[in-house]
């Protein structure tokens, strides 16, 4: 940590935070310019509140040395974590693929798409069964009896399940049902839901949110480290930009940057990211060429009928073809 | 709604939307250009489901012309609403100035600003007791305790307590203490909890998310009301942007914008928008010229021991120079 | 300037870095933590090559402490600069109203709408000549014919003339009949445009660019002023963020910053950041009472006629309105 | 287009609006609903100026359905254009690599270079003469003598020159020299430039501006078409986002999405788009995996020593293993 003392700060007002700074265990290295005066802060840091540094009126500005995350940093953890569901490996060079509807609406509607998906080669199932509308008069999901469809699929298929837990009152029902949890864009901040993520014994699959920036995405699967629960996907799914054409914009710098920060495993979801079907193959491409440990990807039988993200589904022979192209992508790596 | 088809969309797909939407209780008026055909629909649109209707691979995109909220909408309720907790009135010309520390630290720290703003003519005190902090490693507030502080401050200075509702699992806390409940940037479209907020008698005042629309935040207060609660003060607290040298960019075109679509009260928080003190006195008289239905202003007595956000706490004296301030710009109204 | 090595830097790099910077004129002071070596630089780092120091892969960051402006710097310049146009000054508490058609389109409409304004207050006439426009089949303005009917306005009522040149091969002409000369928000940073501005006699109105930061402005200014004219007023003309019921985000936090620093005027055009006339009058009020010098305003007699920007247009009545307002709450400042 | 009015415009404003598009040769159909009337125009739209439309105080707002671009269109021209340079195709299936240092600095970096990159594959040399710099205390750039290096090395190694313009003073001698001209991301929007390309016989390189829409870009390219100049390359080089860890974000969905609206080829510059040399090779193959036309990429023998973004510059060696990768992705496709 440096701070940097505005110009003109006397010299007992930095000496009094050298001291303080001193008191909370830190060394204080003192480079002295022309106009401002630096304060380099080696040792631990952590005792140190920046919010009262930076309410000194003499002090310009605080930059930050390192990284505020521990628990995800590669630096302390340099091998990447794998995380396994059900004899599904996620992480550490292995290429997961989630697909299935965005909604769960109906047993045939399920099972329909759950086993084309699987024939395809998919390794896990998704669907939702709690839904993050905007609207209060939109679809809100199945609830609970969608829980129930998703494990019957999971009975008929062997695959293993990830869906959306939304809030507190929602969190045991779905953790039962579930083999991963989905912590939604939107929900990337929810403190309250991150601390009970860390109580689960699940692993969690957690969107970046919307605006997020990667430290913020490492952040909150620290809360969720933190809490006890080391088992955290981290999710890329398009970050918000002037761009309208697509629904969002996606990332994929961020799959080299997370490799470099932290190991915890990195998947794609192109289908949020863009909003459009026509659109997902050629990213789901440029995922697994750019590195991404997996994809997540939305696939309805007739999308024209789906509840909720209709534009953005891919129809089975579709999502046959994508697979055919990563395969080659990924082999090639 | 509009529906714009793809050029060269065959007749016979045209056709089929026209029933469907037909069917659905729509009037469809076609308008065949040259190398676009579009469908108006009028009457009632709230069957249609966007999605499915973009889902069609003929159609170009789909245009709204009606806002999506009905309850938060000035066209179906033209007078402003004035929401009243313990005598002291928000919105319709009122201005209502909230001020108090960011956290509540200690009964003898949360006294002294209490009775400091109150002095000062502040109508409503505001403190966090459960602080939501990007760092699970920062101070996370003093929960209930603070809880009990607050109460004992407004049954010294007779003030109502604004203060922050993180999660279901602490609603019924919060609610029981606390005048008005507000909702945090980060939990603006946490829908289980604008859920749960619904079914709550105490007004909501809900923080604009970081990079939320005028609209998204409408309808998050849309959920509210849909849910039970038509008391919601909407507060804008800076939206991310760019710019660095501010915390967030407060957006006070933001307060024209919602006198135009909505009836309910507008508050501004300068203090989280540029995260500096020495922004907030001149940001809170823009916010009284350009129409703000009060001020959300934190204030603390000692910002270089602030447990958070000292550095855009004001000391109690700049208060109540900010105070004299915006009196006279209101004046002049 | 700070340099961050890597964790792991081997020590001889960091000792040839060390030396590198000394070599340079600078000093240095180390500071080493657990993970992180520090090197502090204070002295003259004018001559540092950041990218060079960013280049050798043991470097994890550069941290800049000092701001990259030094003639636009307030730290060099304690005192507001005022800028004098035919007996106009602008900045030092002087409140300057520049206002006008977005376009000249005729005699008749020029003078028609100078007169109005004149009578109403204003100070300066503004008017587009040659007009920046997004699609190369939208109306280009009038031109050098343009500039000889402002000439003429300005003639007949006094005022001096702003408008804006948009490139080196019509600088000429512009700079002989302007009295203040434009730079677009889409040309704040062609730097062949910025090199030309500084060798003019004539104040340059600096707009700042749609995503630029508050830094950025003042570099473009810094580029003015290097080459010769120290005669900058900056403008803030709205920003642009994801709300689309405003044309661009107005951000009057933008005031005060500048005003900590740097010395040159800072004017706002609220017509071009909210695209909307109604929002002018509320956006007007708040840039004064944030600490504005002035305003540039859009006004036109037949907003439906105008062949640019009519939305955004007052009709003179409004803009008398306006005057009105604004001159109670410059005397309250 | 679509005309909304506002809820409870007179009917005689409709009507007279109706007229008035009539009039200017479109056909007008209405569809009247309980709150908003809409009027849906066919036909030649191009008379109509949506400025004045939108200053009526009854309009709610403009609908567009058509894009702004022709010349750029898909829709008019539904064949990819191939560009073609001195034998070197881009475009139409075709993959072009262009390589070279940032910025031309002496004749011994750049035939180091120009030789190193030939060798691996390069089709195209590029090398910046004229820099736009941030600061105008930064190296600016060899200029004419940068010019005529380029035009040795051109001889030397046989591969054609791709050069930046920065403005019209510069532009004849420029436009000598090189073989393809680039405008930069700043001068994206500068009119009076992309004016002059159209008058040139050279092929431009178009690069997207920071916060551009790819709408903007393509009516960019639209300004240089309709001036005269057909061959208009396409380069997505990185968006401004919130994210901090990469220097801009490349929005690789731009790649899917132009291929879609337009027959101008698309290369990805992601030397600049990320400003780290460690993200380039993965960021090159997800764009060839996404089905871009080609790479620009920066590569210097002696990064720490380069005058400008060597942190962002590939070693030889690196660009060989780099060019390795992307031929087997390339092969696949």
């Amino acid at each position: 940590m440096v701070i940097v003392m505005k110009p003109g700060a006397p010299q007992e007002i930095i000496e009094k935070i050298e001291k303080k700074m001193i008191s909370l265990g830190c060394e204080v290295h003192k480079s002295q310019g022309e106009n401002y005066c630096l304060l380099g802060l080696v040792g631990d840091t952590r005792k140190i509140n920046p919010s009262q540094i930076e309410a000194n009126p003499y002090v310009e500005k605080l930059l930050r040395v390192q990284h505020p995350f521990k628990l995800a940093s590669k630096l302390f953890h340099p091998e990447d974590s794998i995380i396994e569901v059900d004899g599904v490996k996620i992480g550490g060079g292995n290429i997961t693929i989630m697909a299935g509807p965005c909604s769960v609406e109906s047993e045939d509607q399920l099972m329909t798409i759950a086993y084309a998906v699987k024939k395809e080669g998919a390794h896990m199932l998704r669907g939702g069964a709690y839904k993050p509308r905007t609207s209060p008069y939109s679809f809100q999901g199945m609830q609970e009896e969608g829980l129930k469809l998703l494990k019957k699929a999971k009975e008929g298929t062997g695959m293993p399940i990830v869906t959306e837990v939304m809030g507190q009152d929602t969190f045991d029902v779905v953790e039962e049902y579930a083999d991963i949890l989905q912590i939604g864009a939107r929900n990337m901040q929810n403190f309250s839901l991150l601390k009970r993520c860390g109580k689960s014994t699940r692993p969690i699959l957690l969107k970046r949110g919307l605006s997020a920036t990667i430290e913020e995405l490492l952040m909150s699967a620290e809360y969720i480290m933190a809490n006890g629960n080391p088992n955290v996907i981290l999710c890329e799914r398009g970050i918000r930009t002037f761009e309208t054409y697509t629904r969002n914009t996606l990332d994929l710098s961020a799959v080299p940057v997370i490799k470099e920060l932290s190991h915890l495993p990195i998947i794609i979801d192109p289908s949020h990211a863009t909003g459009k079907w026509s659109m997902v193959e050629p990213l789901s491409k440029a995922s697994i060429a750019v590195g991404a440990d997996g994809l997540i990807i939305e696939v309805h039988h007739q999308p024209e009928c789906a509840l909720s993200d209709g534009a953005q589904s891919l129809k089975p022979e579709k999502f046959a073809r994508l697979m055919r192209s990563i395969e080659k992508i990924a082999a090639i790596k």
